[in-house]
C-alpha cells in the first residue's frame, strides 16, 4: 500500500476541537452532503466538520479508499466517515473501526481498511445496531444521513465506540486487496493507483522501492507499459522538465507519479487506473 | 409535494451555534461562494455555514426548490438563504419568510416556497428593503453577497425580522406548484421530479401513496413511461436486486425512484426531469 | 485591474476569530484540498476556514489572480493562501506579503498580485525559508499542504511575519501584468478576463471608464469583436432583457459584463478569456 511520508505528527496533539471528516461518492450536484453535515450539526454543534472528498465516483470503493489513506496523515485526529457504499441496504454491516486514536466509521466493504492499515491497523471494531445512535427511520439507501453521520455525532459527544454494538474480531473485517507492488529481477513492477485533475498517474510503487533498487533523482528511468518501454527522466517534480516532457517523480504521498511538466500524463500515455507498469533502473 | 420521512427532530434543540445555511446556482468555478461566506463571516462570526448546495442548474428554480425542500428536515433550526434568482435585478421582491422557527431568506420567485411548505408553512414574511442590512452598493446581478448574506449575517446577530421591511401577506407569496401526484382509477401518475448523481429518477410520487393503492415492498410493479410498460420489482434498496437491473424503491426523501443497480437509469430509460410517469399496482 | 466597488468595510472589525482563506487549482475530485484544512486545523483549531475556489482551471495563474482579487474585498481580514504553481519544486520563491493589514502566503509567481494591489498594495513581503514553519518532510510537488498550509496556521497562532525568513524588496516580487483597458479616441479597448459559469464574458473594462465616454444606464453600446460591430444595450442587469437577448451591464465587481439573460454570451459570440473586445458610446 501507499508509503505515507510526513504527517502532522505532534501538531495533533494541539487539537482540542472534535474533529469529524466526511468521504463520500455523493457528489455535489444535490443536498446529499448538506443533510449529513447538517445532522451532525444538530448533534455536535461543537464539532469541526472537514470534508475529504464527495467526488468519488460513484461505488468506486477502491478509489474512496485510497484518497482517505493517502489524505488521513494529513488530518486531525478524530472521527472518520467514509460512506461510498454500493451494497447500501444489503448484507453488508456497519461498523466502526479504532486505530491509532482515530474511529472510522463506514460500511465494512473495504473503504476503510487502507486507511486503517495507514493508522497503524484496527485495535478494535464494533458492528453498528444499536438504533439508539441513528435517525429513525434509517433509509435503506442513505446510512451515510441516517446512521454514520449521527453515530459520528455522538461519537464526538462523549458516547463510547462499544456502545454501538457487538465486538468483531478484528480479523474479520472486510479488506481491500492492496494495489500490487512487486520487486522482482532487478525491477519493480506496479498499477496505475489514480490518475488525478493534472492527469498525473500515481503508480503503487513506493519511491522507496525504487531506491532500493539503486535508481536516483536524477536517472533516466525505464517505464514499461505493456510492450512499450520509455525512458523518463526521474527527478523530484514535473516542473525540472520543460512543459509538456513526461517525467517520473516522487508524488507528495510518497508514490512515484508519470507526469507531463503542464499536460495530461495520463491521456497522452492511456493509463487508466489499474493499467500495468514495469519500472527498471538505468541500463 | 415530497412527503419527508424522519429528520433530526428533537436533536435540533441541542444546537445553540447560530447556523445559516446556502443553497445557490453560483457554481463553484468562481469566488463567487466565498463573497457570500466572507460577508458572512465578517457579519456573523459565530455562525456556522452549512452549504446545501452551490450547483443547482443555473436558474433552476425548481430544481434549487427541491433540493432544499429535501435537505431542510435534516438542518438545525437556522436562516437559510436561497439564491437561484434568473430575475435578479429585477422586479422580484427580497423577501425573508417564517415556518417552523426557521427563517428563509432569498427571492420571491417559489425557491423558497416548499422548503416553507416541508417546514410547516409560512407565519410571517417581510420584503427586504431595509437598506441598514445591506451592503452598499448592492450590485443588481449579485443578491447573494450584498443583500442575503448580510441579512443573515445581521439576523444571526439578534436583529429581528420585523426590521428588514413591510410585512407582506403570505398568502401573497410567490409558490410553485408542486409536482403532480394524482391518484386515480387504481394507479397513481406523477412526473421524474430529479435525476441525482448515480442516474436514480426520483419520482413526484411518494411512498405512501403507492402504499394506499396496496402494493408492498416485494411485489412487482407496473411502470408506464408514455406507451411503454415495465414490469419492475419494487424493494427496499437498489441494493437488492443484481447489478445492472432495473427496480423501483422508496427513496432517502420518501419517494418512489427508479434506478438500475450500479447503473444510470435516467439514461437508460431516457427520463429527464419533468418526465410523466404512471405507477399501478401487480395485476 | 479590476475596479471593485463596495466590499464589508467597517464590518471587518467585528471578527475576532482568526481566518484563512484557501484558493488552489488542486480540485475537488482528490483529497489535496482536504489535507490542507486537516494541516491547518490541526496547528489552529481556532481558526475559520473560508475556501475562495479550487476549480481554478490547472495551472491559471492570471485566472487564480483574478478570482482571488474580486474575492478579497468581501472576505474577512486574515490570512489568505494562493497556491496555483505550475513552477512548484522550480526555482520561484515562496512568499508572505503584508498588505492592507491581510497578510498573503504562496508562490512568488504573480498569483497574489492583483489581491495585494486590491488591498492597497504590498507593505512587507518576506521568503517563507524557516522550515520550522513548514511540515517535514516537504514534497516538492505540494507546497499547499506542506508549507503554506501550516505557515498560515502558525501566523494565526501568534507567529510573526517577519520569523518566515528573509525580508524581500516589494518591487521585487512578481507581479502580473493586469489585463489590457486603454481609453483610445473615444473608446475603450480590453479583454476578456473571465468567463463565469453562466456564460458571463466579464471584461477588464470598468464601468467608470464607461461612464467617462459619457456612456449611460440605457444606451446602445458599440461593441467591437475583432470585426464584428454589435449594437447591445447597455443595463443595470441582464435581466432587464428577454431572455435569449444580449446585453452589456456592470457586473458584481464594477466590470462591464456581456451576456445572455439566460443564455450563454461567450459561447454565442465566441469570447474566450484573453479575446479583444473594444467598446464606443452610441454613435
Amino acid at each position: 500500500m501507499a508509503v505515507v511520508r510526513g504527517g502532522l505528527g505532534d501538531v495533533q496533539s494541539r487539537s482540542v476541537t472534535p474533529v469529524i471528516t466526511l468521504l463520500t461518492d455523493y457528489g455535489l450536484e444535490d443536498g446529499y452532503v448538506a443533510a449529513c453535515h447538517g445532522v451532525i450539526a444538530g448533534i455536535a454543534p461543537e464539532a469541526r466538520l472537514i470534508d475529504v472528498c464527495h467526488l468519488v465516483p460513484s461505488g468506486d470503493v477502491r478509489r474512496g479508499a485510497a484518497i482517505l489513506a493517502q489524505t488521513i496523515p494529513y488530518l486531525p485526529v478524530g472521527v472518520h466517515i467514509g460512506a461510498v457504499d454500493p451494497g447500501a441496504g444489503g448484507a453488508r454491516r456497519a461498523v466502526a473501526i479504532e486505530a491509532g486514536g482515530r474511529v472510522f466509521v463506514g460500511p465494512d466493504n473495504g473503504l476503510l481498511s487502507w486507511a486503517v492499515t495507514a493508522s497503524g491497523g484496527a485495535q478494535a471494531a464494533y458492528e453498528i445496531t444499536n438504533t439508539a445512535f441513528m435517525l429513525s427511520p434509517v433509509s435503506p439507501t442513505f446510512h451515510g444521513r441516517d446512521v454514520f453521520a449521527p453515530v459520528a455525532g455522538r461519537l464526538c459527544g462523549g458516547h463510547k465506540v462499544s456502545d454501538l454494538g457487538q465486538e468483531i474480531p478484528v480479523d474479520r473485517l472486510v479488506s481491500l486487496a492492496a494495489p500490487t507492488s512487486v520487486l522482482r529481477e532487478g525491477s519493480v513492477e506496479g498499477e496505475v493507483v489514480s490518475v488525478d485533475r493534472f492527469g498525473n498517474a500515481q503508480l503503487s510503487i513506493a519511491a522507496v522501492d525504487l531506491a532500493s533498487l539503486g535508481v536516483r533523482m536524477g536517472d533516466t528511468l525505464g517505464v514499461w507499459l505493456g510492450r512499450r518501454l520509455l525512458a523518463l527522466p526521474y527527478r523530484e517534480t514535473f516542473a525540472a522538465v520543460p512543459p509538456g516532457e513526461l517525467v517520473a517523480f516522487a508524488d507528495s504521498a510518497g508514490l512515484i507519479a508519470i507526469a507531463v511538466n503542464s499536460g495530461d500524463a495520463a491521456q497522452r500515455l492511456g493509463l487508466p487506473p489499474g493499467a500495468h507498469v514495469r519500472l527498471s533502473p538505468p541500463p
